[in-house]
């Protein structure tokens, strides 16, 4: 998984039809403290996160794992929101 | 996902049985504005996008969970075609 | 997919029991005219295809969606022989 | 697989219903000797391995392979804890 | 699939229960003359191989299919030994 932060939304009204009624949440990859370092995928949402959030994203098949995306065209799928990064005892994130 | 353009077309008549009368799009990733970043690569489309037009496309297995691309040898598919991209309540593509 | 052409071949006699009687092809990708640009991969034909040609290959578990590859470990094919690359109307590349 | 340094941890409280009870550690993949060198990952535990451990991990539906990890949103996991690496008869990192 | 060079060994004694007996190997890919190249990951080997020759490795799911890595964690699995490498008629590389 990585860490990323949901910068935005991508508005698809024509869609396979096995994607319908599915929210695309854009999400660039972060470093240890939330700061955006990478460049933009989009990603199907399993778990009610919001624009601004620090989340993991699983990709590949493993992103079609969960209730929402089971046998669809998704390759990346937000499975959990971060409350907590901690580096040697450090927190380098807290929500 | 990503965001990518079509910007060409691969005509081949040989190909894999199980290809037959599939047509091959030339996609190119863009940044979040649709403008083209990336270098090409060839996707199957599930939803009749055409040239020019700026669309998603899913990679690897989840590549074959349409009804189109199902058990082909086909790692790339477009499963939407993209009508807004907003980014911190700015608009920074429409159709 | 992506764009690739085969400029040569890797013979290997030891190898594992389902890979029996399989050419290996090395192929490198190609820009949209056709010209190498990309680092060697090794592909397993499944469309009669021979050095010197453009191809399109896929990768992954796509790759194992071809009735020659089914089952086996391999993780690149030969799916198709380009005849014909087109960009904003103009021919890139002809057979 | 990768070699790879456990260097922390993640919390998420709100996951995926098939993510509840996981752990996600932070790893960075390292050179022959254990040093660290690239960007960190987020991978589920599948061997007991602590913080500061030098590992194995798998990545992508080979993740999933394991009794922790089994058809679960996780796509990458660590299934070793590395005691020795020998290259060219010379041990360069012993646990 | 990709040219790799077995340069080295992982000794793991605490792994998943199914890698129970699995040797890991450090594989180095390689130029088309057998060079080693790019930096180095981790595969089981289900051909009898040893350190120092020139292989073929499968990557992902891919690198599951062989009766060794069936239903593993396993992400990379040498498959081939290399006899010969012919680019354009020339020899690259002979065993």
């Amino acid at each position: 998984m990585q860490l990323g932060k949901i910068v935005g939304t991508v508005v698809a009204s024509q869609k396979d039809q096995q994607l319908e009624g599915m929210k695309f949440h854009l999400v660039q990859t972060t470093d240890l403290t939330g700061a955006v370092t990478g460049k933009p995928i989009v990603a199907v949402d399993s778990v009610g996160a919001g624009v601004g959030e620090l989340i993991l994203f699983a990709s590949g098949s493993s992103a079609r794992q969960t209730e929402t995306t089971n046998n669809r065209p998704v390759d990346a799928v937000i499975m959990a929101i971060v409350d907590l990064v901690e580096v040697g005892g450090e927190t380098l994130y807290r929500k």
